[in-house]
């Protein structure tokens, strides 16, 4: 395969969603362009920007609204060079450097978030988030004694993997319909989310049910802690862009509608959480109020207007 | 069969769940007491009033904490006469007035809810009431155009149901799964769901997730009602009796969970919404606060502490 | 003029709004049945029911969705008797009753409600209601230095009738913009409006406005009382009717609005406060919370579903 | 001593607050009265009438706002003879079953509301109330292992006679300041705590500091009870007068404060919560919404306006 | 004219409120400060210094509490410069460009506004804000059919002038009097309001009427945005300075008063809004949560304490 | 004494609690680590790090969990130097520095604060806090009369020391029991507390019944202030420390409890109010929200996870 080959066949596995989770994404992306600017063989500056430029945009336009890969693309493709060789040296140096903090982000976060974990709290968290679960596997293996209540997640049930995880962990597992997250509010110490994306306006966007939760807490004064790398932070958001939220396939919900006349599916993968109902979000900068989400985008990723 | 045998046949169908459903359940007793007592032969009011309570009990005590069964029981049972065969008759009118007052209960209570829907409307439902889709079918059928957000209520997913009956009503119909509510309750002009049990402080019982849509209601200023005939309101709540949440199975949940060492499922059938997220209980008696539980309880359904 | 001439006289004066207000249509239509009834000349219980019903039908014909009048009619010719002269008396009886109790109900009120406020307190009030200002002047006569804040209450100004009135008893008034409530509201101690209908689950509907100052004053910990004489409690609203919300006439709020395009006026009359936001409301029965408006329609105007 | 000195002395031990508690001056009231008819040797129903006048008025005038009192003359004087032998008799009867039901109700109110806590509960009370202590007392008896948070409840520290009478009942109990319930709130799964007075709104009156407790309740969704015998409910309140806040003396704050100048204590003894906090009342003729009240007042207390 | 008779005809123009509103002012100020300053003729650094502080202390002291005098004044005066000349090209180049940041912000709030705003959708605007119109006519011309409910906004109605420049935009507008904000609230999709300024707390301060339609609007979960320029954002209130309401004459309220003995108007001109109402803030540095005012502040505006 | 000895004996006051206090514990350790090195003799930069971190860990380690000594330490002992002499002398600037900040910091909070404070105005406060008082007593040197309710604040009464310091000030003050702080709420134009922690996500660690008082605030839309100087501002907060919450001997609430078998006394010293009750923070750099706790953590004291 040629350099754009590789590029392209990266860029279609995460189109099919062969590749998908917002941080594998993000990770591809980056080894991606990486990979295709080592093998760019040009002395021409103007030259090379053009072909990284085609590059990034392969990639980009796979998911033209997932705030990782927008933001792995850019801090990636971010550089200031006067010849073509320093331009690849700093791409290469930008993946790299992207790739290693994304990994060792997700430490970081459990790191920092256990220690708000007490030994005896009883932990819920929603989905599936790497990001969560390493604060609450972190909490563990500290050797904290937690209890998890983890909710199914309808319609894809990724709350079966989360307890997979967990029991493998080693660490109590309870399971609830989504539908029961009230009902046991009041026993719960501490909820644990991951994020799709941060606002700048600190809103959560995250899988459909987070904001449900986070009513919930905030009714029982249980705090409410979203986990997430600062690349899930989204400048496009300071511009005024909405967060597309996903509709996915009625065939998530309910195998076939075709008995039906009058029926529709409506399947919203993401749903928002105000700022008013998020305690803190725990970022591998630091726990910060979800306010401080323009200055983790302004630090950590820049923009411009 | 005897006439016992005949009572004990009904008493083990509802046992065993073959009859189910608060309304079934209730109708299923008072039929039973009524071909009971029909059968009695005894011209001594004693002897009469100790068969009654065996057959009374036998029912009563295949589901100790339907509420339903209960007051049926009660309003069926209770006379003053001062022979046998004036009890005889009046137990068996008690048994038709309740049988004819709960089949026109769900009708009237179709007619007073119908009147707060107005055309136009969008109106969400939670898993599947008799009482809630009277209201629905009443204001569709009085040519109200209207649509349909219906659940689709883990774990039994009785909302499948529900959109099935809609759908067969001629009426538009989204369905969604429950971790979806507050997603789409902007849109929502009314929620409509039903009960299983309302307390003499005015909560409701229902099926698991009402409160958490309940509470999505209030922060959106939608208005939320119950449909309930007045046979769901429970005199022993107000002796201070909790009504006893049911735990199901974990197999309605998840199939299997031998392969997990530390993990349980916990599966609560109800969940208990706080009156101040309910709007008003549409009851055959009228359009009422859910404060006024008491005066239900004490104007038609009677107690002594 | 026949008795019949008279009674559509006083049912014109209704339709065209020269009685107004709902205190003084619902005694003009006491009288008028009085009158009406006075006249009638017939042995036949029978006919004398036809006709009572034709001279109510008339009258109720001329503003169908206004209380007052339906609860006065209601009222006047609730009798049981076993002759003309008998039914006569009674109607004649009840209507004089009627606007007793009616002159009488604004005055207990005034009793009652100046009792909860102390001297030196700051009064809200929005409107202009007879009710509210009995409330406020018995407090004033009974030697309490109060003063009030009076919203203008656009469209109609009825405020600007109320700070006469205010200034006439003596009283220190200050006038704010409807826009300027939530502004001085951390000064009052009480706010005091009328009522056009209490509905059976205890909601006010009232002047627009009345409902954001409700709000602020919940908001603020300061207690908003409703003044209403009982027969402005709906017993058709138990029934499940929505009060019609009025929307008056375009010029009401902009003289002219030819010389534009696309632009509409919306002039509610009305709007709805919740339960919520209501700490009592002052009856001639009695101050009582919201949700015991069902029993005041009950005890005090019956009904049947 | 007279029959008109013996009540003279009741009445000083009431005034001087040798007599105490809101219970133990509507039982000493009710039997001084019941002792003073007995010795009455009249046959004028006429005389008998105002002798039982002077005596009520008597009782009366010690403690003008106490519910309690108020209540407790009103039920014993209230009858209805041809002659005063009949009188006296109604008055007698009257007075046993006053001091027979108030000694009743606190046993019927402790198992009542004990029915409302489960094993292994955290109940939190404030200040020292026989009611409150009757339903933690009759869970601890049932075999429910349940630990209390007694706050010390200044300014008198009747705190401190709770957890006495806690301890030799065999409950664990933790004291805590009164600024520290917010704290432990979370960990709570009730509160209950008596009354001084219950209005017709719903309201209750009671040691300064439990409307903080109850917002704060509240705010942690955790279940808010009041235990009041019915006697607590005040039939004033409905005609609109307010409940006093008794203003104690400055010693009870402070041993002195004349080494300053401008210095002023303030020591209101009672606080008013309002019933958006209150989940429920626990009475002698059961459990209740706050909103009630008027029910209550109505059906075991009588008013007239 | 002397250039300090130019200078002083302005901010006489400023004072007698010929030229009003925040950004005329702002620019106003500008320009006068950069044609005073062309036609001083001296090569004295102090000397320039202390004529520089004499205009801008002429124009400060017309309107000393407007922010946006206050800021544009201070950005204009700013430099650091070894000479005259140099010090006369800085001030020049400064009003060059606040002029030109000042025309280019409202844009820019609306191109980055109006990517909020969805097709279809209701907006709610009060007053008459040029940054609240740029976002929705930019949203209307970029082809999104929306609908705009405007307020009257007493006492001044600029919610005419609002519907008049709609209409001339082509967009459907509905006019409503400000007591009706409540009663349609659940109809709109988005509030945005202008502001006269921001607090380093993130509290926006803006024409009476604002802060009760974002209470009405957090009331039904609608989202309310404020469209602001940077230099509506106060450098003083980091200092403590609280912003001054001006209290307007009676006459906007009432033509005349003096029939009245004991009335008089309370006519303030605007009130504040908390941040916890406030979704975001649309600046031309894009769309943040109010918290964000002090790095703002501190970024665009500068601060000494 | 030695160097090491000196260090030591004011390790040992700070350890001891003789001195105590978050600004004393500061200024002396800072004291302290000034005269240790000034008496430092060595001309090896890396002995000299060597003994200063002996020092500073000898002075933190004697109240680990406090956060004014944390930073103090941490500003003073922060230098780059390339020799020993220059890194003494950095070292002993710092401290002469945050000695002069410290001082001057609680003037500037009291200028700033008291700004916010009008003329006539009711302050209510807790505890003893200086920068708190200096607020107040700011105000009312600027000639503002305004009145102070202060709590007592059990269980150590540092209610007292501020009544005698607002005495002593002139200023006129009203004393009350913590429970009463609802009570007076609606009388209150500000609450103004001090801080013991401020964290980074903006919660206010603060003595116990802040928490309690600021959401009584809340509830009465009573503005709520905390007056803290930056260095009370917790970085390891960011890092996800929690705040240790110390639990404070049992005599100070009941002097013995021997007699009791299952009393025990809880004595948490401190609480924890969320942002959303924290209108605003005045700082020596500024009155801020709370969100900006981040911000100031960040600019003035840095941090490093």
């Amino acid at each position: 395969m040629t350099q754009e080959e590789k590029l392209l066949d990266t860029a279609g596995k995460i189109r099919s969603m062969e590749i998908r989770g917002a941080g594998r994404i993000a990770t591809a992306a980056a080894q991606a362009l990486k990979d295709y600017v080592l093998e760019l063989d040009t002395s021409s500056l103007e030259e090379f920007d053009r072909q990284l430029r085609w590059a990034a945009d392969s990639l980009l336009n796979t998911r033209p609204t997932a705030v990782s890969l927008f933001n792995a693309i850019k801090l990636v493709t971010r550089y200031s060079a006067t010849d073509a060789q320093a331009a690849k040296e700093a791409v290469v140096n930008n993946a790299d450097r992207f790739i290693k903090n994304s990994q060792r982000a997700v430490e970081q976060i459990g790191i920092i978030g256990s220690r708000t974990i007490r030994d005896g709290d009883t932990v819920l968290t929603h989905c599936n988030s790497m990001a969560a679960l390493s604060v609450i596997g972190t909490a563990h293996r500290s050797g904290k004694r937690i209890k998890v209540i983890a909710t199914e997640s309808r319609p894809r049930y990724q709350g079966i993997t989360t307890i997979g995880m967990l029991d493998r962990m080693g660490i109590d597992v309870e399971l609830i319909v989504d539908s029961a997250a009230r009902s046991v509010m009041n026993e719960v110490n501490l909820v644990v989310v991951g994020a799709d994306v941060v606002t700048a306006n600190g809103s959560l966007v995250n899988k459909i049910g987070t904001a449900q939760i986070a009513l919930c807490a905030h009714e029982a004064r249980t705090p409410f802690m979203v986990a997430a790398e600062t690349y899930k932070f989204s400048p496009k958001t300071l511009a005024g862009e909405l967060v597309a939220i996903e509709e996915r396939s009625q065939e998530e919900v309910l195998e076939t509608i075709s008995q039906y006349r009058q029926v529709r599916v409506r399947n919203p993968a993401f749903d928002v959480t105000p700022r008013q109902y998020i305690d803190q979000i725990c970022t591998e900068a630091g726990l910060i109020p979800p306010e401080m989400s323009y200055m983790i985008i302004k630090e950590r990723l820049g923009w411009e207007l």
